[in-house]
């Protein structure tokens, strides 16, 4: 089959094997995977990817010396059934699934693994249990977006947000996006969003943002203070004499940068009690001042990932209409045009999310 | 007066004069006050201290070229009343306050401030709308401590514990065995605790540690699994067939070190899920490998001080016999004996809290 292979640090096309399904496996046809902020991150840092997760749990083991096919954004059709299935849906249904096979040995990775390819390729094998049905009618490139989606709607779950508090939103790439959706689904308002892109400003508008500012500009917590102020002061707690200008609501900041000295800054930044979800994945390193976190009792959740209720809700949600996130989709080409989209995704300006179609001639 | 002044980066005795109590406050005669671990950090590393504080709201702003008095962990009598004053307690009356100053123009801090002299020195200015009368029969030395055990109840509070969850104490200097006696008074059982020092150790079991680890020679993470498993089979949750071993309950540790690179480490150790709650207090910068939060999920909660409420709670509890915390008190000096306590602090195999009393011959 045809894939987009990680070789040698670079992304080639080879043919290689169609994988063989083992038991309680499928064996898909790839129709559309995104390309994730992740991946662009493994290929560029590779070794680094690699340790950090060997580090955090060893949920990314990849020999960088094999050949790696990552995507793990994807919608896929049902080509055959492996031994040992149920086969409830028919050949050819169209699927959604988490990137992750069911193994009696454990949970393996579908797309960052030298086992299992990942959906750069033409074929992939899927746990049957994990499949999800793509309801009828909604287009193959928006089920494809369940993925990164399912993010920011486990992100916002995650961090518990409560309806006085007001959503800052730091970076508007995928993830940032994504948090402003599921933000939107949950009726919180204002939504305030950062990024230094004019187009994924446009874009955090398109997906729910109420107030969008370019960090270069203007402090991102000076708009967030003027929208935070109670507007029923009645709910508004009794403020000492001392604290000047109006009573604030709660801050929830999700950051959404994923590059050192993001969560400092918000540390620094922040009111007193904020809560940061951090949902931006920095892979290195990184500073933070303590003080600054105890002298505010600020509260920092990490996330990661969704559950399966999360996916399987995101694929509802987007069937439903009641995200629509069809803007995020920038561009679209075939496994010859994924080492140029990398290269076009590193600039914030022109795309958002370029979905890989293997079958695309 | 007499004083433990810090002048020029040293402790000196000197003769200072009383201060005038202004509007709304009382001048009080110090009878005990403990001395902190944060007051020795603030002699070492004066210049980071005020630094650190600045960047974090400017509590503690101290011209450092000014005499400085601190001590901010007191018990006192009532010596005189200032103007607009209510004279609700006798003079002579004991009483604990928290240390600040409720003025018009904001709060002021008691003890690190060149306005205010916290209790080294014989006499000091508090708000009398902060006074809490010391309940009768409570030995003046235990209730200095209700400073320092408010901020164990505090964290506690902060962090949420829940029933089910098991707690691990990193570190059992005066912070950590203040969040131990809250522990133990929360009914959290087993509690585990860590510390290199056999005599905080053994104090740690006084305040109401189940398990006690010495981390040179067994990992506190290894201890706690050991008493982490559910005895009632039937709440733990079902866990998926790949994850070898009991199901754990869920942990809450308490960071109560403050030293650079604890958080990064109980981050590296800590099982999925676990929240950590920051109560040491760590001045200078750190290094964190947020991958590490975000491949388990991790949760940071930064806490500081106490409210009110708290600091009255365990007065209360000291007075009504809930906490047994005299062990803590390890020594006794006037004020020409500070400068030497602070030297003998910096070894934890001798000392816990030392008491100064400035009246002390």
């Amino acid at each position: 089959m045809r894939a987009a292979v990680m070789r040698n640090h670079a992304l080639v096309v080879a043919d290689i094997p169609i994988p063989e399904p083992g038991p309680g496996e499928v064996l898909v046809k790839t129709l559309a995977c995104g390309i994730c902020g992740s991946d662009l991150h493994a290929l560029k840092h590779a070794e680094q990817f690699v340790e950090s997760s060997r580090r955090a749990g060893n949920a990314f083991a990849m020999d960088l010396a094999r050949d790696v096919v990552m995507g793990h954004e994807f919608c896929a059709e049902i080509a055959d059934y492996g031994p040992e299935t149920r086969r409830a849906l028919p050949v050819g249904t169209r699927v959604c699934s988490r990137p992750v096979l069911m193994r009696r040995e454990g949970p393996r990775t579908v797309g960052y693994s030298n086992e299992h390819p990942g959906g750069y390729a033409q074929y992939m094998r899927l746990s049957e249990a994990l499949l999800l049905e793509v309801p009828n009618g909604l287009a193959t490139e928006t089920a494809a977006l369940t993925e990164p989606l399912a993010v920011g709607l486990h992100a916002v779950n995650k961090g518990r947000i409560e309806s006085e508090e007001v959503p800052l939103v730091i970076g508007c790439g995928p993830v940032g996006l994504a948090v402003i959706a599921a933000l939107k689904l949950r009726g919180a308002a204002p939504i305030v969003a950062a990024d230094f892109s004019a187009r994924r400003r446009e874009l955090a508008t398109v997906l729910g943002a109420d107030v969008v500012i370019d960090p270069a500009t203007k402090a991102p917590w000076q708009s967030w203070r003027e929208v935070a102020a109670w507007r029923d002061q009645s709910r508004a707690p009794q403020l000492p004499p001392w604290i000047a200008g109006p009573a604030l609501r709660p801050a929830i900041v999700f950051e959404c940068v994923g590059v050192p000295g993001v969560i400092d800054q918000i540390m620094g930044a922040a009111p007193r009690g904020t809560r940061i979800v951090v949902v931006g994945v920095c892979m290195e390193a990184d500073t933070i001042h303590p003080m600054l976190g105890i002298s505010k009792e600020l509260n920092l959740q990490f996330v990661l990932g969704y559950t399966q209720d999360e996916f399987a809700a995101t694929l509802r949600h987007l069937a439903e209409g009641d995200v629509s996130a069809d803007a995020l989709i920038t561009g679209k080409v075939g496994v010859e045009g994924v080492a140029q989209a990398f290269v076009d995704l590193a600039s914030p300006e022109h795309h958002a999310k370029i979905l890989v179609e293997p079958w695309r001639s």
